[in-house]
């Protein structure tokens, strides 16, 4: 009998400049596993309600506490599911303590600037729990498939990035990314499902198609990207996502483990406070 | 028999120039009425869940459309319930369509600018629901009651505020704002159980009580504020707020009517994504 597999098991191995690379590869994760899903829907769902309680527990004290920062990375191919695991993990949690960044093509102004710089100006502040759209690893993945970037300028971007989450580490930030992982096939009937529902054609563009034919070249990128920037101070995990009940509740016991591991508390009492009648 | 109240009965009268300050009280609202409660909190409960179901589906259209911008102003003194507006009304909305935008007192860099500096750059984007949590109205208020604001500065203040408000309505957004209103005795509740509460003393500053004791100077900057601000394009409403279930349910009638009225819808389909199939 196989072990019950654990959120380890789908963390993406610490970068180490010792061993170029590494040998982890996309292709040992099926993303059509559900490992975190009971098998039933009711208690897949009654179980992300009982984690978007905790979550937004937490978060309240979190807010209160306003000593950490937490930063929660969303990436994957279109359709994998980025906006659908925010509207179903956080739906309980207090809409005051959340802020979500949605990172698209840069604009000029962004462009102006290293890549770093919209980023930087979007990290979570003390009490904040932030949730990026996207982010910086756009920077790395879209010019590598695209052939603009270069094996060294590739290298030292991906210094750059873990040079500077490390930093946000460093100064008190939480950080965990999820790469939400799904099947050619998955994104196809998606796809096809937004082209055949009118209602959904904002949410298309024909230009969707051309990433579409570069799935490969997607994919080998994620693993490159993936491969050199796991650290112990901001983790990859790789989200199994060809089924979204079962990507919401992983992506749920993931942020609900990482915010038990900073015990969070609400602030000592104030001693001025004690006995004070309000007139 | 009195008429079933509407809610345009809690809309201040339109700022009239001609009319100086108009006949506009603050006394005029008992803000232990209840005129949008059903009278059974079940019910309330049943109808604030559907009209967030509501707010939700509207939200999703404007953000699918990407034309209109809706800004939600709250004011209130401490422990009106701005925060547990923002909770209860906005739970069933999709965070992604979110941005709620808290103006702390202004930090150093942001008072060497002009006092619409930092809220203009708060501004709802195309598509976006934004709420602001306190806003440019504190410039008002705090400076009156601490005399800090001299009559003409006030006057030419609010002239401000009407001009930008009407800039940000001639491009596309919808403004509401919500005043909410508690009595003196319902605050000195809140307060107490506050202080009270060890784990809700981060919620308690010791000059909260400073500015209850300033209460009637409150009240009346409120009542010259809204006189002169209420504006087609911008109107305020006073929310009678001791009942915190009726608080949120007419908030979100107000905001329900006011979504319904744009005329939301999904864009039109794409005539170039008729019969493609995805490969």
């Amino acid at each position: 009998m196989s072990k019950q597999p654990e959120l380890d098991d789908f963390r993406v191995p610490y970068f180490d400049s010792s061993k170029k690379n590494g040998k982890f590869s996309l292709d040992d994760f099926d993303p059509g596993m559900k490992p975190f899903s009971s098998g039933s829907k009711e208690t897949d769902r009654a179980r992300l309600s009982e984690i978007g309680t905790q979550l937004d527990n937490l978060q309240e004290r979190l807010h209160a506490q306003k000593q950490r920062r937490v930063l929660l990375v969303l990436q994957g191919m279109d359709t994998s599911g980025k906006d659908g695991t925010i509207r179903a993990v956080f739906h309980e949690v207090d809409p005051l303590g959340l802020r979500i960044v949605p990172f698209k093509a840069p604009t000029p102004v962004e462009l102006a600037h290293d890549f770093l710089w919209r980023v930087h100006a979007q990290a979570p502040a003390a009490g904040e729990l932030t949730i990026f759209n996207r982010s910086h690893y756009e920077d790395l993945l879209v010019p590598t498939v695209l052939g603009e970037l270069k094996a060294d300028a590739f290298e030292q971007r991906c210094c750059h990035i873990r040079e500077f989450e490390e930093m946000l580490a460093d100064s008190g930030t939480t950080i965990l990314k999820c790469m939400l992982h799904i099947s050619k096939d998955e994104q196809r009937e998606r796809l096809q499902s937004r082209i055949d529902d009118p209602n959904k054609h904002w949410k298309f563009d024909l230009a969707d198609l051309e990433a579409r034919k570069q799935w490969d070249a997607y994919q080998s990128a994620y693993r490159d990207t993936l491969a050199v920037t796991s650290t112990e101070y901001a983790p990859w995990y790789v989200i199994p996502a060809d089924s979204k009940m079962h990507r919401n509740v992983m992506i749920g016991e993931l942020l609900l483990r990482t915010l038990e591991g900073l015990k969070l508390d609400y602030p000592p009492a104030k001693e001025s406070l004690r006995g004070v009648k309000v007139e």
